[in-house]
């Protein structure tokens, strides 16, 4: 782009940053050297203390403690005491969300609660966007309840038709992975509830991205994953959320030794705790618990209204930077321009995508791709200013300019998963 | 006991610690100064190793490679590529285990497995002594199968009665978590050929423990945990096991995209991985799988014969000492004398038991308690010696003799867990 529009945007950028309530954060993480990552919604950065503390628990709470510290550490009421502190995040008040597991098996857990509290109705309606695992996990949980079936927004008609008298389950992602557009959240629960179906909200690309109001939403489920923006590293603990009007009912299939009531009294019939702890299956995985612990410690202190709209001013630069020189290079923007319908990533197609991100990577930007032509970039609000912004978006013009992204295997047939 | 007869103890322990081919391994592990730990196979001990290994995976392929380690580092096939070390301890040629999820949703995926497989037959033949997760796990899955039952040895009749032409599935645990006793694998798989059925084996308390030969004897599945005898850490990942033969019928609901045959193509259909990826329902723990690689590279020095000799020596060794003194304190052996049918652990019945584990414990020999009255002692070759087994006993004589386990509740109920 020209000289003088480049320096502009750099103004724009320092004086952003000078204002950053959040500018200290960025410290708190580990940043590999001279590396732009904008793939924190895919797997976030490593937060500076979670080693520190994974050491701690290994050596002390494992290696000296040993058995003993499923009281003493607290292991065993872990899981729901991570829940309430990732709550605060997602607008969920205490006693409604537990970490653990996975989050496939979390959507299955909240659908098969679903369909148990509305019984006689047999649909379940998603969308065909959705990212894939929700959909297989419905697709598994309908095979096992008999005359039941998945409808897709987008292959079998439209949301608003879906949805009707025999919907059992709204199930849907509030950012979309791929565009990174926000579904309103409120007005599809309302509407869902008016036809007396329930809602699952997956939030992978909405927990620690957006603000996030489940109870205010009168959300009946919800799950999420830690390792994007919470953090939490690679195959980080998931989380569910089951509001508590529907807690006390709420049964699923994959009742494990850790969800009874009584959990070591080891006896042969199964009765749920009578908490959070019914939605947990398996051990706890307490190690993979200490970075989130350490990445909590961090989002405490961070407000969750500056978050959004430093993740849009983040994006916003972003958007106005690549409009510079976009349409001359083929490049479409596939996020949402309106703030209101905008995650915390910015998405452009190009049908050279994966060679295109495959230069940027090369020159140490990292985003991703996913399939058939879509450039995708996470701005994580915490570890990310608006001079890297401006950086990654002067290499994406230079790799433009230069053709040089051709020797990245244009015209191949692109993965989704870039190195 | 007499003086005499304790030395006589002392001096055959001594020649035991002497001869054992397994003596290097307990430096590979950390003790806690003064511990005498018989509760390994709850919560084995920590491989001095884990450590190291733990914060290399957490800085140099988290914090450093970030999303690139997927690939660059393994991440993405480390689930089997584990499952295939594991396999080794456990009888299975590659290509049939794999590390992930937790022991309870591996219960549930083999458990549907199997019923797949054996179409229009409705039972699923157990034990009323099995561990609860597991039953919990078929009382869910036949919940959803419509006619299914679970049928439960010592409740419903004798497994021997209950196998028949409309079982499914055999599912067992060959080492019983409270007495020890070891069911014979190779007998009970014939049996429930025979008639038709598969056989799915829990294998928490025989991996690292005892023998075992899945193929050899021709099991259908296993499951079963790494956090006791395999030293993985609290919360560590299960495996699963499917014969080859299965592999390309094997279906399950728990249906998540990274056992997807090409999870990246992010596609809306379902087709599962052609390999033991199809088992796995979520994105891999990679954190909790650090452990496990620092506890198998010991482990892959390790022969199983001899484990199995020392094994039977350390619990051998412990009854025969024990034996001494145990019907003047009104302890009855819980666990088979004959070796043949003794996994690693002794357990003893004391009406007292809670009290007398809570003064061991206090006197740092560190056993567990399972309702109503048994004390649990697991015996963990790997990292101890007949010589700690003397002392311990040392310390229960004492304890006993003295009455100073009266201090520790006698005469109150019970809880499991022990600290």
């Amino acid at each position: 782009m020209q000289t003088h529009a480049f320096a502009a945007f750099e103004a724009r950028a320092r004086a952003l940053d000078a204002a950053d309530p959040l500018a200290w954060s960025k410290a708190e993480f580990h940043h590999p050297e001279g590396l732009i990552y904008l793939d924190g919604n895919s797997l976030g950065l490593l937060p500076k203390a979670a080693v520190a503390r994974m050491v701690d628990v290994m050596q002390r709470e494992w290696g000296e403690g040993l058995i003993a510290s499923w009281n003493t550490a607290g292991w065993f009421t872990r899981s729901l005491a991570l829940g309430d502190r990732l709550g605060k995040l997602i607008g969920a008040a205490p006693g409604q969300v537990a970490v653990g597991d996975s989050t496939s098996l979390n959507v299955f857990k909240a659908i098969c609660a679903a369909l148990g509290l509305r019984p006689g109705r047999r649909k379940i309606v998603s969308e065909a966007s959705n990212f894939p695992t929700d959909i297989y996990m419905m697709d598994g949980a309908a095979q096992l309840y008999p005359g039941h079936e998945v409808k897709l927004a987008g292959r079998d008609g439209s949301l608003e038709d879906l949805i009707d008298e025999d919907t059992a389950l709204v199930a849907l992602t509030q950012v979309d992975f791929r565009s990174g557009r926000i579904h309103d959240m409120a007005a599809l629960t309302k509407r869902a509830h008016e036809a007396g179906a329930l809602v699952m909200w997956d939030l992978a690309h909405s927990a620690g991205a957006i603000e996030v109001d489940l109870d205010g939403c009168e959300a009946d489920f919800a799950v999420g994953c830690t390792y994007k923006y919470l953090n939490a590293g690679p195959g980080g603990p998931a989380f569910i959320y089951c509001a508590r009007r529907h807690l006390k009912e709420a049964r699923h299939p994959l009742i494990g030794w850790i969800g009874h009531a009584d959990p070591f009294a080891f006896s042969v019939g199964f009765e749920p705790a009578h908490d959070m702890r019914r939605f947990l299956s398996g051990t706890p995985v307490v190690l993979s618990f200490a970075p989130l612990e350490a990445s909590l410690d961090i989002w405490e202190k961070v407000d969750m209204a500056e978050l959004r709209r430093k993740s849009l001013s983040l994006t916003g630069l972003f958007i106005d930077m690549v409009d510079q020189f976009a349409s001359r290079h083929g490049l479409a923007l596939a996020t949402p321009r309106e703030e209101r319908l905008r995650g915390s990533q910015v998405s452009w197609s190009h049908p050279e995508g994966f060679a295109i991100m495959k230069a940027l990577i090369a020159d140490k930007v990292v985003g991703d791709f996913r399939a058939p032509d879509i450039l995708r970039f996470g701005f994580t609000p915490l570890t990310l200013s608006h001079a890297d912004v401006v950086e990654a978006v002067r290499r994406f013009e230079r790799i433009l300019e230069s053709g040089a992204w051709r020797a990245y295997g244009a015209g191949r047939e692109g993965g989704a998963l870039v190195t």
